[in-house]
């Protein structure tokens, strides 16, 4: 079975969950829509990908930037099994409408409350849950990142307690009218609203975190502390643990990866994806055990990391593999995310 | 008594301790120190410091500069019963010899190890220690932070345990060399070096601090995660016991104060001690209790969060007050520290 | 005689333009201004201004966080002889319909257009022209600054042609909504409006001006390139008819004051109405002259170097002294400006 | 003819122009040094790029980390008929001593002094000066992209005079520890030294330059202002001067790239080259043409621009091509640089 995948809303995760869906064997890439004209909708083009006119967009505007345009979002709907909604945060739950009145399957972003949809998703946190559900929500970068770690730790040693205070980039790289550029913007909300979401995958884990806001646009990184339940041999059983899982990247000391710059030159080094980083990523030197204490890093890169997710959800959802660990080897393969 | 004070080196730290000190009824200001003239020095003179060469600096070279010189820093200790060294890291245990020589009391920063002086000092959390010592160490900015939060947790409701992660400043104002710009820099430290640090005062607290190093130069923010013994009315009873404690400010909700920032803005159009603020920082909807769990931000001015800390340090070693309570609202009083 | 004056919007110009008119003697500051309640209100409150209700604002709003207030804005024009206006931009002119019900005069700022006064104002540039003015426009904070330079050159070597590139701060030092974080926005008007704007002061100047904007939020920097109608002797001479000239701060190269970073911490050091740098801000090594090529630096502080032009524009309109350098005198002396 | 080439330095240029080279036809790549194991180190090997210990570096260390390698430097030398210096600032002078001993080519780049070679280089401006020559030297990335400009404008209109002011980013993404990360920094080099080193390519070129620095990685924009000999037909004309041009992009209004950030957001959407921009930017609405008077931005990529040059220079030095245009051509085919 091939299913037929529509990706409403081409930024910056969208433009992403095309091209990974356009890489997989056992789907298919029907279109992408945009409001309007600009240089992703030039892309989306020369990629070979149809272009829908979404919500208030008009035809007139693409035409005049010489921009082939397909249809409306309906008519794209029209096409496809499921539509993957990548529009920005809020205008998911009004597009709601337009997939029931469609009839057609949905997945929707951590944007958007759990509500939304049957169930949330994260890959090796919850696989099974998605299976022959039409409405299904992938978790925020955050707590995707969140969710991996969980599903290592609570497999191997178990979770008594966790604490995470994320540290958040404040834009996206290309979201050049957001602030602060100078200064750190507290979270008020204690604990901040991760805690919460990782509960929709991981609902008995206790955990609680809080969150400030900083000036960069690479990646978000998380300071954990975990009260593991037995205790590991040691540091080096904790950084086996996450290479031996897909989906996380662990730094070498040697390596001289001192933070998110030197992550993020990595990833262009890399040269794949868009120099995308969809593993989460561990320092070794930025593990320590200590009894059950565990204290970790780790990196998030909030454009990419829910890309792969987003894939496994539709083969979820449509029982296309028989469980999490083939979902996530045939969309790692496709997408060259090593480990 | 009055005591007379030289303060050696005149950057960050020494100019704000210097006009702290030039401010007290109870001390006299016998002069600043620098290596090389600059807009500091010249300002230095313009207040009627005497100035004096530091370390290999040539008076040849302030002379060209126009910046009047007094002679060098072993001929300003001769002048004086206690030194505030505020030299940069490392530099201070070198000083140590000359104070030595010069058979001078001593206030170093926290930049140096506690085995450099015989107490360490935080007003609140321990001044009777320091009386009558020749060698005091004046814990840094971050340690102080937490040092006077600690004492307005311990000795109302008793901590269990204390997590905390801050989020550090990467460089002061005007350290227009340091980076990054754009990045988030874990310190792989784990847990960092300020929990060890806070038990130089408070030897018994369980504290365990983890920290990451982010692209501003205006404050750090702790946030602060406490386990208390016994569990506060609420909410509001913790914001009343900062308010009721001096060297906190703690800011209302309808102030609209977001972040750092705003806080800044606040120091400067309060207008006092070179827009600095000596309190730490705390927010009325920053602070969260839950039974004994309790969440809150700290704001950390590194610039000048220790100033009023050395002085009375000065006050502890001499025994120019009673108590902490004396000294404190003496040193508050002829700074302007309101709370 | 005494003009009493009304400050309309209590923002960042708002509030120093209150503070530079309390400290006049020939005027008096009836009250200010404030849509909601927040920090600045509060101080506003505690420096004994008299806080009046702006725009759509609520007195119930200001009870609720115990902020006394006097009435509405235009219960306080009545009190007054000339309004100042620092409603954030395009608000400005809808104020005007205020004034004129009220029958006041009023100054406006540079982020309303020309058209809205009889004359723009900048008190090196043009004093005499707004003698007896009801409606007067204050040029922006790089107009200022183009204009202090204009009137420097101009009347002792002439202007042949004038290029200056504006690098501009993106956000001022409290809006911590506005970015770019990362990365350097050109401005597409070509050249850019600043020409124009210095021409309202200097109608026979030719200037023509680009700008950028870049992630800082210090000070503006101006870089300019000047051909002179006849070669000045040498640099040195530039550096001394800038220095005798009120409102400009050269900065010599010993005092290494490498950038902007350094020029806020001299203005934080000599610590004088709120750490502002009114003065345009010139580097001796940054000027340079090859025959009548001229080329220099100019840092603008967007905060505050359009204060004291404020308070000279009311001099001038109520011909409260008899020419520029009087007032400018006056003002500075009052403001502590030195030179 | 197939030229081996050895590429000394394998860092933020090194890495690029290794890539670059592997790709030619005409070339192959011999190998590439380091001094230090790190993440880079681990891409080289993992491209499967022979890797030789460079300077000071100790096989040991490299071993430690598992990294293979292939000898040191002067062994990489003897298998190479020319070495592509790609070594830090200053280095390149002192590797001078290793080519000279090991009789061997050699490519330098824009951080040497042009005496360090026979000939400067750009592909565009002077190709054929470098013909046969054994020392050549890549001028460095802002000199650059204003060579190339100024080929497009001299062949057309001539070039009477040329301002341009170069907005510098203070450091390369991975540059953790460079700031500043708040504030602007003059250069104080008046006129910047770009202009000079510009007329090592257009010998006859009118041209002053000025600089800041300003807190980003991205890329440097440079505001130019040219007075043409002869005018432009219109703005028009002098887009599709450019756009005709090989190495240059011309981004139009409807695209939406408003900066620096969206212009690295297309490059990474390209996805080609590791997220490169080897070509010029400018914008359509960013030039402007008045009479004889053009502005323009061009933002540069500091990072990647001059690679193709370094291709280029090769080939001109070991006369593989008939002429620049055939080389370029056959450069950006195998980069896939479009235009």
């Amino acid at each position: 079975m091939t299913v037929r995948v529509a990706v409403n809303g081409y930024g910056t995760i969208g433009k992403r969950v095309a091209d990974a869906v356009a890489a997989q064997q056992d789907m298919v890439l029907v279109g992408v829509s945009k409001t309007r004209p600009n240089y992703e909708a030039d892309r989306a083009v020369a990629k070979g990908y149809k272009l829908f006119i979404a919500g208030e967009g008009k035809k007139s505007e693409f035409d005049a930037a010489g921009i082939a345009t397909a249809g409306t979002v309906p008519e794209m709907l029209q096409q496809a099994d499921v539509v993957v909604d990548a529009a920005p945060e809020k205008i998911g739950r009004e597009n709601l409408k337009l997939y029931d009145a469609a009839n057609i399957r949905a997945i929707f972003q951590g944007g958007e409350k759990a509500a939304i949809a049957e169930a949330s998703f994260n890959a090796l946190g919850n696989y099974p849950r998605s299976k022959g559900k039409r409405r299904v929500r992938v978790v925020s970068c955050n707590t995707t990142g969140l969710s991996r770690a969980a599903s290592v730790l609570t497999s191997r040693w178990g979770v008594e307690s966790w604490e995470a205070t994320i540290v958040r980039r404040a834009a996206d790289p290309a979201e050049s009218g957001r602030g602060p550029i100078n200064g750190i913007m507290p979270t008020f909300t204690l604990p901040s609203h991760h805690g919460p979401d990782v509960q929709t995958i991981f609902p008995d884990l206790s955990i609680a975190t809080t969150a400030v806001v900083v000036p960069t646009t690479l990646m978000h990184v998380h300071v954990n502390h975990v009260r593991l339940k037995t205790a590991p041999p040691g540091a080096q059983a904790v950084v086996e643990a996450f290479r031996e899982t897909p989906r996380f990247h662990v730094f070498s000391a040697w390596e001289h990866v001192d933070g998110t710059p030197q992550v993020m030159e990595f990833a262009k080094d890399r040269a794949r994806g868009g120099s995308d980083m969809m593993e989460g990523v561990l320092w070794e030197n930025g593990i320590r055990v200590d009894g059950r204490e565990l204290y970790f890093f780790q990196a998030i890169h909030q454009e990419s990391i829910v890309v792969p997710e987003n894939v496994d959800a539709i083969r979820a959802m449509f029982d296309l593999a028989p469980d999490a660990r083939t979902s996530i080897a045939i969309t790692d393969r496709a997408l060259g995310i090593g480990h």
